[in-house]
This record gives C-alpha cells, sequence and structure tokens, in this order.
C-alpha cells in the first residue's frame, strides 16, 4: 500500500486538479510513490471543515491543511457568512490537527488583491453563486490585511503543535508584482501561483521526510527490468 | 466511501497527471464525486501486469485498463523485450477482468507515428532509460499496423466479455493530421491527445452510469448553504 496525502482545503484546494494546478502536480511528481487524495471543498471554512472531517478524513499518512480564505471573510460584509473569528480559526485548526501518526502540514491563505476582487467577484461569480448575496457596499470581502491576520494565527497554530507551516502570505508577497503573478482573480491561484505552491509543499514535505530519496517506488522501474529476462523483476 | 477509479496502464497513463493530462483531468471532473487513483508502470505490458495486479489493485468501483501500447513492440527489434504476443494480450486482457463488481473500461493503444518514434526516442530517450538497448537496425520498435492488431485485439476482448472500451487506435485517426495533432513523440499524448483521452473516457464511463449525474456530491456544495445557518447543512 502505498503512503496517501491528503489536500484537505476551501476551492483553491477543489480546483487544484486543473491545468498546471497544484495537486496534480504533487499527483504527478509522486506518481510512483504516493496516491495524493483530493479533499477540497469550495467555500468552506475552518468551523465547516471541523464538522465534516471525520467523514471525509480517514487516518492518513499526511494531510495538507489548507484553509483560511474563507474564515478571513469581514464579518461585516457580502462574504460574512463564511466568516470565523481569528480565535476560532485557531482553535480549530488545533482540532484539525487530530492525527498522532499523521504528517499535517498547515498552509496559510495567500495574499489578497483587493481591487481584483472588486473586479472578479463582484461581475462575475456573485450572481452564480449566491445570487441573494449583494454586495451593495462596493467593498471587497476580504482584505489582504484580514488574510494576513489569519496567516499569522495558523502560522502560532504550527508553532504551538510543532507542525510544518507554508506561509503563502508572507512568500507570495516577497515579489513585488505578486498580485498578477500568482493570483487569477485576487484570491485564488493562477498557473504561476499553483507552481508556487506545489514547490513550496514538495520543499516542506521533503524537509519532514516525505521525499522520493526516502519513499519506496511502487514496482521496479523499467531502468530496473533486465530486458534478457524481464520477469525476473517480478518474482518474491 | 467516495467510489475510486484506478488508472491502470503504461507509461501514457504514469504520465497522465501532468499539465493538461487525462488523469488529472479526471481527478478535477470528478473533484468532488470520485477518487481517481494513479497506478501507471512506465515501460510495463500485459505479461508483467497481470504479475503484479493482485498487488496494486484492490477491489474499486472502477479500472481503466490502458495496455497495448508496449505488448506491441515487435519482436525482432530493439523494443523485443517488452513484446507480448498477440493471443497471449487477449488472454492477460480476460485475465485483468477479474473482479464482479468492478466496471473495467478498456483503453486501445494510439496510433503510432512511426517517423516521430525514430526521431524522438533513439536520439533521446534511449540512452537515458537503457543505454544497453541500441538500435542497429534504423526501423521503428512500433508500427502503427502491429498496434493496430492490438487495439483490435482489444476490442474483440470487450466484446467477449461485454466491457466498455475507447478505441483510441481508431478514433484518432480519423483525423487527417493526428499524429502531430494528437501524439507528442509519435506514442506519447500531447495536451490535445490528452484531452481528446480525457473526453472519450468520460463519455464512456457514463454510458455505464458513473457520470457527475449519477454520482453522489461529496457534502453539501457551497451554493446550497444557507448563509443565514450555514450549520444546518452539516447536521445529521
Amino acid at each position: 500500500m502505498r503512503p496517501k496525502i491528503y489536500l484537505f482545503g476551501d476551492s483553491i484546494t477543489e480546483s487544484s486538479f486543473t491545468y498546471g494546478g497544484w495537486g496534480a502536480s504533487l499527483a504527478h511528481h509522486f506518481s510512483r510513490t504516493v496516491d495524493v487524495v483530493l479533499r477540497g471543498y469550495s467555500g468552506y471554512n475552518t468551523r465547516w471543515a471541523v464538522k465534516v472531517m471525520e467523514r471525509v478524513l480517514p487516518a492518513a499518512n499526511a494531510v495538507a491543511v489548507f484553509f483560511g480564505a474563507n474564515d478571513a471573510c469581514l464579518p461585516d460584509r457580502c462574504g460574512a457568512f463564511q466568516h470565523v473569528p481569528l480565535h476560532e480559526y485557531k482553535h480549530n485548526l488545533h482540532s484539525i490537527n487530530r492525527w498522532p501518526n499523521t504528517l499535517v502540514l498547515l498552509i496559510t491563505p495567500p495574499p489578497i488583491d483587493e481591487e481584483a476582487r472588486l473586479k472578479y467577484v463582484f461581475t462575475i461569480l456573485a450572481s452564480l453563486i449566491h445570487p441573494y448575496v449583494e454586495n451593495p457596499t462596493g467593498l471587497p470581502e476580504r482584505t489582504n490585511e484580514a488574510a494576513g491576520a489569519y496567516a499569522k494565527a495558523c502560522i502560532e497554530v504550527a508553532g504551538e503543535c510543532g507542525l510544518p507551516v507554508v506561509d503563502l502570505w508572507t512568500k507570495m508577497q516577497q515579489l513585488a508584482d505578486w498580485k498578477t503573478a500568482y493570483l487569477s482573480d485576487g484570491l485564488h491561484l493562477n498557473e504561476t501561483g499553483n507552481r508556487f505552491v506545489f514547490e513550496e509543499v514538495v520543499m516542506k514535505l521533503k524537509t519532514e521526510g516525505l521525499s522520493l530519496e526516502n519513499l519506496p517506488v511502487d514496482l521496479p522501474m523499467i531502468s530496473e527490468i533486465d530486458p534478457n529476462d524481464p520477469l525476473k523483476a517480478f518474482e518474491g
């Protein structure tokens, strides 16, 4: 049986098997070593994640936990029903870290491009997803400052629990043009953003001992099969 | 527990989670309904697949069986160690169809662009994979005619067992420029070829009742969650 990595998160996870998505890239990277299992739920926050985690996550070797973008929706704006207070977000992340023998990798929410959120979400998506959620304020449902507070809280939980963490919020903003370089609509990842997350996750898993160098390969590689006696590789 | 589809095949399967790969596209298509599990083994033929199938395939809801490209290597050329005679290929496919309650979908090998095989394989790949396999004949290791014979045999097995089958060999060649439209090196799929396989597999699974219309969605969609009482969706 191969080890399994569950990807447990919101829409950034649910959409991670699109062209060049970070989930698909992980599955390709580990194609002969690890099963990558998708458990992404668009729009979900940690409050809802805690309600469902026992149903959707069996004991796994590793879980990438990637929530916070929806928790960080502002409580007085149109995404309020997805908002989770900061202290509860931290408590929920503690609850999700519930398996003694599972490597839990936390991922912070990405930074937010507020102008792009206004431009994309309330002209295109809102009418499709929730026709009755209106945005009379003309303000974005998320701010970069709020996302940063949740990222900081996520890193604190990692420290408290001794868990590895990918600090997307900080790392992405180290690039001057992070808004267009990594994001497609001010929140979700474009191809380069997906590549960034993939590389960060691979690097972090490696520091935890989960890497191609350490994992057994499922069945002999073609280069290990003797052309003069191929079946020898499958004996025993 | 979500249903599982195993993708069991050779390098065309192992590489199916690259950019726009047919496996990744399937995982995205079924992101909230089905787990797509990768079991691709580069260079493998049905003889080796039969040796390992009990180890790598637990009882699954569905298995896409995509072998034949290596079986069809010609026995008197440089890929001879991968060759499996036609009658044994058929017998092996019968053996792989071993689960009474599993939907087995057969996929024929794709057509072969012999000129591209010569150009790509023996200048780039052979030295990397098997430095000691030489090609003094200057002839390709696979021919389109041979691939066609294995595709025909695959379709016969599907008929004998009452299994669905995707006839890639025939369907791809219905396009005049199939060699460049679908293939990257005369054998493996480019992005359009991957898209083609993805669409054919989705269509065939649908005729067998495995489609988004028929499958339960894992957890409530965000559009089904009441903004005024979100937790109601997670009761019971």
